[in-house]
């Protein structure tokens, strides 16, 4: 099974495989969060039924009875749907379980709906398909017949993801009370919608004390817009709902979709000792009251801005003892973001943050732990309706018993977008001074020693003991390690002394006990391609990751090469790049799911009838790449022209040449105004544009959404001549959130604009040199379509 | 003391005492809600200390510890301001109480406050005076001394209203958490504010579990706008929040300050067991979730279409086991009033009801007892912003095993406004057909066989057993009276049978163990008058409601008539009526607080310099009343001319002549469109009006508010002749809800308009005969100014 696993797992390396595994052999510190129904220790045995098809299942099912074990044979099951209801019982619940947990693959267009009570689904594979309604598997058959103390454990969820990102789906959704989602491992949704979704549309749902518990959230590719959540819990309409849904224990792991990893959006709710690997998003309490946010984990790396922590809308949140290490994000994805509120806000937006508790929490190599009226958009009242303008500041909340340790010089541990006047601070310590005019006294400059206990852990030597005793603080009785504070007084998240070599966490504890999410990595293969068959042959026989060197001076190709795996096409010679010609009559390269294109010291010519990269126009399921260095692109119509539904994740082009194209690259199907767009990160440097008639550049990002906060774009140390059309503009990039426009060369470019710019996100030309060449605008507020 | 009481209290007869006690003396059915202290049993002898002025008070609270009782010298304590505070414990509270349970008397601009722990406030009585600041009893000092466990009893405030109704105060404001407001008498607030407010603006002041237990509330006036709320929990900011506020088992009697007798803003409320006896207004769920409403009683007369029931808005409402008797109140007091949401709302508008359980109740002569989509306002868009519009339907609601037992044909039971297409309807029974077409099969026709058990009560003699079993509706354990549903299934909010004699409420068993709310009727004595003198001379001797017969053919008043109390003048021969002439240079009436003047077949005469009836331009503390029957008012500026703050609860005028003056009935000076206006119900009936100058009524209300549903304006069967300003407006009721015109005459009036109806509200004219006179126009739509 191991080596069949690694066959099939290895085009997914890429998104799920480039890590190195976290060797550490401490044991895991915190205590996995106990599911409420252990199947296995109670069941009082019934009837064991064995089935190998969906009619045996069926059968199965419609005749089982409290403690009866149903088991799937192992095997494949293409195209099933499974449903799976009954009345078990506390101490006789009803199972279903693969026979060999881990050889039961689920394929094709599958799903599993669940309804009843006390009903196990256990070790089952999800792989290769999709689900053909809006959920895979639903924790209610229809309104009548849902789900109550049942629970889905032990199972893998990978890559079951829509051909057509703009498809909706969820891949869980809770219903009912007392359910479970434990020990799963889930990764690579790429379609819209969140992963997981808690429901509380009625009474029989609301209270529902739901465990998503032990769980790894493996990768989620970013999705390029909203609605790439991790973990919804509810939605503005069920907002005043008690949801007490406990996610403990988790581990998401660059669970990158979007802003929000999780999205609270109901009361009650509690996230416990999980944790935020290197995810590009954060723990959102969006709509809701009173989550209790304790002993989570928010690990970066002192570098990405895109790892956020916790951000604060609403009433009543207690944020205690969490741990934040190296972060570095900012606004919507600051450590600790508290928004500024619309006074009287419409359900759906934002209300202001109430009565909020931030205590017994640690922020280690993390400069600017605390932002505060993040969201404020005063100053885009002539653009924006009253009801969107979000000026109420945060109030009666507290921030206390915080400790901040930062190794460099870090003096600013506040970054507000509004006057602080709604916080009270006191017995916050930092080992800086802190420079920032806020909190004086709130925030105590005091010494620290601190000790690196293992990786990714940084505790102080002994405890500071200069507690400030809230309201209530006394319900906070362990530090993040589950140590009782009674017992010892200890500002900040852990009570000290921590023991030498104390893991934070164990990425080997969460999840099921039989999949591997990190596979092995492959050793590159090269092939060596003189002629033009050569090289094609090379491109059907590569795996991914595999490298095709061009050994010949030029080639000519007259078709289309298809790139669905990871391929680097790199000159033999760097001094003396090969050329690729095209004639053919459609694009060069078409870019397919998960197609990680490298064109490495290249020369790749067109005819000027075709587009150099094309994307496919349908099922886009998955996120391509493109990187181009070094290289030459001449005399195509587009240098790259995307599909709606297609998403790059990176194109990058460094030190290259695009000359004598139509267009350059045209990421401009995302219109229909709803935060999408078509690439995360657009980065261009050190390359020349020339005499390509039309537009350079065209990357479109609309609606109105400050927490959408993409994409990216980089265009620096360019020159750019000879280009545009007269009159016209050079290069677009509206709606893009993040644009860095630097030391760029334009000149006889016959245009009126070279580039508009957003000036309300700080985007501004600098060191540009143009001359005869246009200008470059800067619109403080962009009018954009509302989205809500 | 009792007599003292009777002495003091004879001039509140009118609003307090014109209700026949209730003789029944079957015990009362409903176990009073249990005390959450009850310092008496439990206390541990502490030092008693007795004091006698305040200063004497202050140290006594300085001093106190634990389990100490201070005991107020009886007497009278004026211009006190008390200050409570300590730490008292379970087993030992700290106590403030009378010597003699309501022989100390708070008087003049006092207040109490009231912080720490286990504090308890016993047998005061706070009359003639009113608070300095904006609370009379605080359950806080200040925002770090706060009262918690601490409680207010067998306490009486009444008519500790402000001078000026415009000024805003609450009697009592619960802060912290455990606090009790039990068996206290509190009545007659007439000023702009809740009577109790609860106050959740802060962690310490949610899930605060208040028991506001036992209480009496009195007669509470007709305030003319809102604002008027007996209890208010929470507001639409703090709407988010665990209340766990539980109002049980209080008597409601006659609180008619405004369309909502309670306004419950926040989360997981209980009203259970509480009596709303003619009160004109209703239990409304505004903001907030999750409210219990148990077991309550809603006693009207069979006529008053002031009395309502319960007005639901937002989610998750569980309204069990209530009893609706002769209410024929409709739209936003309708029995059980079910509203349209505004979609989306603002935090401070109309949420839409879901998932509201509407189970076991009783509706006994009670024609039409179920509306929904109160307050849908589609049709208004023209006049209304889009955040206004309440357009979403209730939703995802269940009515079930609820009866409805009408004598007289009643085949409407459901009055809709919009579609009825979220309400599941569940084995309701009713002894009469549903003749609706909605819930053809939820409502079941079915003869019923009752019986009075006692007054109020009427209940059917055997159990219908068809029993709908809806989710969670096990958790209703009981019926309204206590029994076990457990034992007997039975539809309806009584399981039968009901044993004869059994009473539904006793009001001798709420309130204090001292104070009686009902005084003694007075015997009313006239006093014949003569000459000028002697009615100058009555009028000062008289006491409320004597009788000023007027024996001789005409008098001559040079100085203004003062009413403040109940007066009644009647010319001795009704056939030749009695003429008083005014000289006076000011009004010839006086209009002031509680002042109420009956002119019955009087000529009363002035000199074309001053009005016949104004009110004070000041401290117009309470309402007034005006009823002019078969007399004649000629010859003045205006008949009535009000100020600003003034409220009249009734202005009558019947057969009657009004002439000769400049203007009539002029009630327009609440013009800060808030919702107020100057007078409740203004009755114009079979009274000529002929040569008067300008505007004959003047009567305003102005700002969008469909919740304050006032005034109240009739003008049948009149003549009016010869008046009016040529091109102009007869007479203006602008914005006022409820207005019949029918049956007039006008003839000969130089105006151009005769009146402007608001066709939205029903009005149009009826059979009135207009012969040279103008027009009557209907606007259908008036635009108002937002309020909110």
């Amino acid at each position: 099974m191991k080596k069949c696993l690694l066959v099939t797992c290895i085009t997914l390396a890429l998104s799920a495989c480039n890590e190195p595994s976290n060797s550490t052999d401490a044991t895991n510190h915190a205590t996995s969060a106990s599911s409420t129904k252990d199947a296995q220790s109670k069941t009082i045995a019934g009837n064991e039924v064995l089935v190998s098809n969906e009619q045996e299942l069926k059968s199965a099912i419609k005749n089982a009875k409290a403690g009866d074990n149903i088991v799937l044979k192992n095997g494949t099951y293409t195209d099933i749907k499974i449903k799976f209801y009954g009345e078990g019982t506390e101490q006789s619940p009803i199972t279903l379980k693969a026979e060999t947990a881990g050889k039961v693959f689920i394929e094709g267009q599958s799903n599993l709906v669940l309804g009843g009570n006390y009903l196990i689904v256990d070790g089952l594979y999800f792989r290769n398909g999709y689900t053909p309604t809006k959920t895979l598997i639903n924790f209610k058959i229809n309104d009548e017949q849902i789900a109550f103390n049942s629970k889905v454990t032990n199972s893998v969820i990978e890559e079951f993801t829509q051909l057509d990102r703009h498809t909706s789906d969820h891949w869980v959704e809770l219903w009912g009370r007392n359910n479970e989602l434990s020990n799963n491992y889930i990764a690579g949704k790429s379609n819209f919608g969140p992963t997981v979704m808690v429901n509380l549309k009625g009474n029989q749902h609301i209270k529902n004390h739901h465990q998503i518990i032990n769980n790894h959230f493996g990768p989620r590719p970013r999705k390029g817009g909203p609605h790439g959540e991790t973990l919804q819990i509810g939605n503005s309409y069920t907002s005043m709902t008690p949801s007490y849904t406990n996610v403990e224990n988790n581990f998401f792991d660059r669970c990158n979709g979007e802003v929000e990893i999780i999205s609270s959006k109901s009361n009650y709710n509690q996230f416990k000792n999980n944790v935020f690997f290197e995810s590009e998003g954060s723990l959102v309490v969006r709509h809701g009251n009173y989550a209790t946010i304790d002993g989570n984990m928010f690990i970066g790396n002192g570098e990405s801005e895109e790892f956020g922590g916790i951000r604060v809308v609403n009433t009543g949140h207690w944020i205690t003892n969490n741990y934040f290490y190296k972060l570095t994000g900012e606004k919507f994805r600051a450590p600790i973001a508290v928004m500024n509120g619309i006074p009287k806000s419409p359900q759906n937006r934002y209300n202001q943050v109430t009565d909020a508790v931030v205590a017994f929490n640690s922020f280690v190599e993390t400069p600017t732990p605390w932002y505060f009226s993040v969201g404020s958009n005063v100053e885009q009242s002539a653009v924006l309706p009253a009801s969107e303008i979000r000026s109420a500041r945060p109030t009666r909340t507290v921030f206390a018993n915080n400790s901040i340790y930062n190794t460099d010089t870090a003096e600013h541990p506040i970054y507000n977008y509004d006057k602080v006047d709604g916080i009270t601070f006191k017995n916050n310590f930092s080992n800086n001074a802190n420079k920032t005019g806020i909190a004086t006294d709130g925030i105590i400059t005091q010494a620290m020693t601190m000790e690196k206990v293992s990786q990714y852990l940084v505790v102080p030597t002994t405890n500071n003991t200069d507690v400030y005793n809230g309201f209530d603080f006394d319900k906070i009785t362990t530090d993040l390690l589950g140590h009782e504070r009674a017992d010892h007084k200890a500002v900040g998240a852990f009570i000290s002394p921590v023991a030498k070599g104390t893991s934070l966490f164990d990425r080997t504890k969460y999840g099921t006990n039989w999949f591997v999410a990190e596979k092995e990595a492959k050793e590159a293969t090269t092939f060596k391609a003189l002629t033009t068959e050569e090289l094609t042959q090379a491109l059907a026989n590569a795996t991914s990751g595999d490298i095709i060197e061009l050994t010949a001076a030029e080639y000519t190709v007259d078709s289309t090469l298809d790139i669905n795996k990871e391929i680097t096409f790199v000159s033999a010679d760097k001094e003396n790049k090969a050329i690729i010609n095209f004639t053919s009559a459609d694009t060069a390269f078409s870019m397919q799911p998960k197609g990680y294109l490298h064109l490495d010291s290249v020369i790749i010519k067109g005819n000027n009838k075709q587009n150099a990269f094309t994307t496919l126009d349908k099922n886009m399921s998955k996120a391509y790449d493109l990187s181009i260095k070094n290289s030459t692109v001449s005399n195509f119509i587009s240098v790259l022209e995307v599909s709606k539904a297609s998403f790059a994740d990176n194109i990058t082009v460094e030190d290259s040449v695009i000359s004598n194209n139509q267009n350059g690259f045209i990421l401009n199907k995302e219109n229909d105004d709803k935060g999408d767009y078509n690439v995360e990160f657009l980065t261009i440097t050190n390359t020349t544009f020339d005499n390509n008639a039309g537009l350079i550049v065209d990357y479109h990002r609309g609606g109105y959404d400050e927490s959408t906060i993409g994409g990216n774009f980089v265009f620096e140390n360019n020159t750019v001549t000879n280009s545009g059309v007269k009159g016209g503009l050079l290069m677009k990039n509206r709606g893009i959130v993040k644009v860095s426009f630097a030391n760029n060369t334009f000149k006889n470019n016959p245009v009126k604009l070279i580039a508009i710019l957003w000036g309300e996100k700080g985007q501004k030309p600098i060191n540009n040199t143009m001359v005869n060449s246009g200008e470059v605008e800067v619109v403080q507020n962009l009018e954009m379509k509302l989205m809500y």
